[in-house]
C-alpha cells in the first residue's frame, strides 16, 4: 500500500494547483461542465454540500429575524439604471432578454446580476412609516454575471446564492446590520466549513457597485492565495434615494431607510475544496462531509461476508442507540470492486473516516480505522467506536480548523517595502501585511505592476504609523495584500 | 361580535371568487406584483408556506432515492429543438437571451420552460453501461415561460418548482418511477395540504409535450373548479433518442435509457388557499401554517397586562415541555392594536386556532379558544389546553381534509349526456363523470363549446360500457371533465 494513498488518478495538487482543482471537482463528481459557456452542472456530492452549508446559514439567517421570499429573476432595464454607480459597475456583465412569447420586448429584462434594484423598487409600498422597519428580507436564487473568464464554482456565469436585503430607519442599526450579515459567514465559514477567515472593509475601489463601503471574509487557501468568501454591504440611503423610497419617522418627518445587502455563495464550495484539500483529492470537514464515515467489508468468501456483514450490522445498530449516534451519515460500500478501488473512491472524494472490516477484524472485535486528513491508522473494538464516533467527528473538524488556522498564521507575513512584498511572493506566495497610505492610486499601481490586491483592511489590524509601501506617504495601519480568486 | 367574523376587508368569496383570491394573496400580504409583467414577489407568508411543502415533498424525493443537483437557466436553442414535439410545444412561450456581456450571442439562449432538454444533453457522458442506471436526479429552481394572462400563484411568467428526472434502464421501471412521483405529489397534497385529490391519465392532448403519456393528480377548488396539482411524465425514449444517449445493457447491447420527469411548483401555494378558504380569508391546515396558534392577550390596565401576560408565560412553558408541543408554532400578538384589529388581522390569514386570555380568563385559569375553520369557541383550561394542543392540530388537520372531501364529493356528478353535462355545469359547477370515446375531437369539440376540459381519466373510474357524450361512440369508463386553472 504506497504510503502517500491511493489515489493516482488527479494532478497533484503540488505540481499544479489549478490542474488538481479541475480534477477533484470533476473526478470527484461534485460538478461538471455544461453546453452552455460558463454555466456549471452541480451534481449530486457537489449539491449535498451546499445544501449543508445552506441549511446551516439559513438558520442563521431566521434566528436573527429575516424571512425569505422571492423576488423576480428579471430586472427591467429602467429599474437597472436608476442607481448610477450601481449600472455601471454591473451592466457590462448583464445577460438581456429581448425577446419572449415570440415578440421582441419592448423593454429589454437584465437577468438579475444580483436584485438590489428591483427590491428597492418593489419595497416602496410596503415602507410608510417608522412602524414598516426594519425590513429584512432574504432570497435563495441563481444570479448571472456574463464572466469571461469561469471556474467550476468559483467563478460562473450563472450562480447560486443567497442574498438578504434589509431596510433600516437609522444609519446606526443598518451598520449593526452589516456586521450581523457578516458575523453569519464567519460562523459557517469557521464552524461549519473549518475556513478561518480575516474580517474586514474593502477598499472603496473593491466595494460593491452603489455601497457606502463594503465589509467581507477573507480565506486563504491551500496554494497561499485568498478567496473571498462572503460580502456584506452598507448600501445607506443610495437605493432608497433613487427608488424614492420614504417614510414617516415618529418625528414625523419623512426620510430615506438605510439599506444593507449580503451574499454568500456556491463558490464557498470551491473554497472548500481549496481550503482542506491535498494531493488526494478533497479532504472535508465531517459537518459538510455528504458521507462521514465509508465502511469497506474485506472478504473473499462466501462465509467472511457474511461474518462481516454481521459485525457491520452489529456497529451500526450500536450507533443507532444514541441520537447522536444516529445523526451519524455512514455508508457501507458493497459494490463488486476491490477494496484499493474504494479507497481510492472515497479518499478522492474527502470521507472523514474509513473503517475498513475483515474476517480477522471480525474475529478480534475491532476495525482498522483510517482518517482521512492524516491517514493515520487504527484499530479500534467496534462497540467502542460506536460509542465515540460523534465526539471523534467533532475532534476532526476542531483539528481540520486548527490546521487551517496554523496553515494561514505560517504564511503570512509582515512586509514594510514594495520590494519585500514582490521577493516575498514571488519566493513562496501567502498574506502581506503592509502599510498603505489609503490612496487609489497606489493600490492600482501594486494591481496593475504585480496582479496582488488589497483584499482588505483587517479589522484586527492595529493603529500602526508606517510609510505606504508605494509612496512613502504616511500609512495608520497595515492591510492584507495577496493574489486572489 | 358580528357572527361571521371580523374580516370584512376583502371581496366575499360567495360573490366573487377571483376577487376574493386576489384580496387574500395581496391583504393577507402572501405575495405581490413585481415590476416586471406577470412575475410575482413571495412575501413572507407565502414563501413559509412554499417552504413547508418544499420540505416536505423533499423528504419524500430523497427517501424515495433521488439526489437534488442544479442544472443551467439557459438552453441553447439547438438543444431546445432537439425534440420535435417539445420545441414545438414550449417555443412560443420561451423567452430568450440574446445579447450579453455588451454583445449579440452567436447562440440565442432560451430561458428553461424545464429542463428535460438540456439534461438529455448533459446525462450523455455520465450514463455509458447498466451500472450507472437508474440515474434519480431532483432539481429546486425557478423557469419561465411567457404567459398572457397571469394570476398570482396560479400561472406566473415566473415560478418556483421542483422537477425532478430520472433515466432507467427498462421501460417497466421507468413506469414504476412516474407512480413514484405522483405518489409524492398525492401525499403532499392529502397528508400536508390536506388537498384530497383525483389521480389519473392525462389525454393525449394535454399530456407533457414530448412525453409518451402523463399522469397527473388533480384538486377541488371551492369554487367547484379544478386545479392541476401535479404531473408526472413517462418520456420513453423520447429525449434518449433525440439527445444520443445510449447505454451498454447486461446483455452486451447498446439501448436507449427511458426517462421520467416530474414536477411540482408554487401555484400549489395558490391550490392550498382556494381549497380551504372563505368569505374571511385564509384557512390553513396547521402542518403548513407558519403560525398555528395566535393568542390575543386582552387588558385595559397595567396590572391586568402582567397578569396576562404571566398566564401567557406559563402556559408556553408548559407547552415546552414536551418535544411534541416545544414545535408548535405559538405567535403571542403584543402590538399595540385593538384586540379586533388583531382577530381581523390573523383571521384573514387562516391561523388556525386563536387563544384569547384576558383578566377574567387568567382568574378562572383558562382561555378562550376559536377554531378558524367553523369560529367554534370554547373556553379551555389553559394548562389542559398545553397538554392538548399537538393532538388538536392533528384533529383539525384531519378535520379539514375530510371538509374537503365531502365537498368534493357532494360536487362530483354522474351524467350521460353532453346536456346533463352543460346544465350542471351552468346550474352548479362541479366535477362530471361522463362517458368519453377517446377520439380527441370530441374532446376538443366540448372544450370549443363550453371552456370545459377533461381534466384526467382517473385511475379509479372502474370499466364501464357507454356511450360518449359528444359522438354516441363507444366509451369503456367515464372520464373526468370540468372548469379548470
Amino acid at each position: 500500500m504506497p504510503k502517500e494513498g491511493f489515489v493516482n488518478s488527479i494532478t497533484r495538487q503540488s505540481e499544479d494547483f489549478p490542474g488538481w482543482y479541475n480534477d477533484v471537482v470533476l473526478k470527484g463528481e461534485l460538478a461538471d461542465y455544461s453546453p452552455v459557456r460558463g454555466c456549471m452542472i452541480i451534481r449530486p456530492y457537489g449539491y449535498a454540500i451546499w445544501e449543508s452549508m445552506q441549511r446551516e446559514l439559513d438558520a442563521y439567517i431566521k434566528a436573527t429575524g429575516h424571512d425569505n421570499v422571492y423576488f423576480p429573476l428579471f430586472v427591467p432595464k429602467s429599474l437597472l439604471e436608476k442607481e448610477a454607480e450601481h449600472v455601471e459597475g454591473f451592466n457590462p456583465q448583464v445577460a438581456w432578454v429581448t425577446h419572449a412569447g415570440g415578440k421582441p420586448l419592448d423593454e429589454w429584462l437584465a437577468i438579475r446580476p444580483t436584485s438590489e434594484a428591483i427590491i428597492a423598487d418593489s419595497v416602496k409600498d410596503w415602507i410608510q412609516s417608522y412602524r414598516d422597519l426594519p425590513l429584512k428580507m432574504n432570497i435563495w436564487n441563481n444570479v448571472v454575471r456574463w464572466e469571461l473568464r469561469t471556474r467550476l464554482f468559483l467563478r460562473t456565469t450563472e450562480f447560486l446564492w443567497q442574498e438578504a436585503h434589509t431596510f433600516h430607519a437609522t444609519k446606526q442599526e443598518a451598520e449593526e446590520e452589516v456586521a450581523t450579515g457578516l458575523e453569519g459567514y464567519r460562523q459557517v465559514s469557521e464552524e461549519w466549513l473549518a475556513i478561518p477567515v480575516i474580517e474586514g472593509r474593502k477598499t472603496d475601489s473593491e466595494k460593491f457597485p452603489g455601497a457606502d463601503f463594503t465589509w467581507c471574509i477573507e480565506a486563504m487557501m491551500r496554494d497561499k492565495k485568498a478567496l473571498q468568501a462572503g460580502t456584506s454591504h452598507m448600501l445607506g440611503q443610495n437605493f432608497a434615494r433613487a427608488a424614492d423610497i420614504e417614510f414617516l419617522d415618529t418625528d414625523n418627518v419623512r426620510k430615506h431607510p438605510f439599506g444593507t445587502s449580503w451574499g454568500f455563495s456556491t463558490r464557498m464550495v470551491g473554497a472548500t475544496i481549496m481550503a482542506h484539500g491535498d494531493d488526494s483529492g478533497l479532504v472535508l470537514p465531517p459537518n459538510v462531509a455528504p458521507v462521514q464515515v465509508v465502511i469497506v467489508p474485506i472478504f473473499r468468501k462466501d462465509e467472511e461476508k457474511a461474518a462481516v456483514a454481521e459485525a457491520i450490522d452489529k456497529f451500526q445498530a450500536a450507533l443507532a442507540e444514541t441520537p447522536e449516534g444516529k445523526a451519524v451519515r455512514v455508508k457501507v460500500d458493497w459494490r463488486d470492486d476491490s477494496p484499493g478501488f474504494k479507497y481510492n473512491h472515497w479518499e478522492l472524494r474527502g470521507v472523514p473516516f474509513r473503517l475498513e472490516i475483515g474476517p480477522r477484524d471480525v474475529a478480534a472485535g475491532q476495525g482498522m480505522l483510517v482518517k482521512r486528513v492524516d491517514r493515520s491508522k487504527e484499530p479500534v473494538p467496534l462497540m467502542q467506536l460506536a460509542a465515540e464516533l460523534p465526539a471523534r467527528l467533532r475532534t476532526y473538524q476542531a483539528e481540520l480548523l486548527q490546521r487551517a488556522r496554523d496553515f494561514q498564521a505560517e504564511n503570512t507575513h509582515k512586509v514594510d517595502t514594495y520590494q519585500e512584498l514582490k521577493d516575498g511572493m514571488e519566493a513562496e506566495g501567502g498574506f502581506y501585511m503592509a502599510p498603505w497610505c489609503g490612496d487609489a492610486k497606489c493600490e492600482k499601481q501594486v494591481n496593475e505592476e504585480t496582479g496582488i490586491t488589497i483584499r482588505c483592511i483587517p479589522f484586527d489590524s492595529p493603529a500602526e504609523a508606517g510609510k505606504c509601501i508605494v509612496c512613502d506617504g504616511p500609512s495608520e495601519r497595515r492591510v492584507l495584500f495577496a493574489r486572489a480568486y
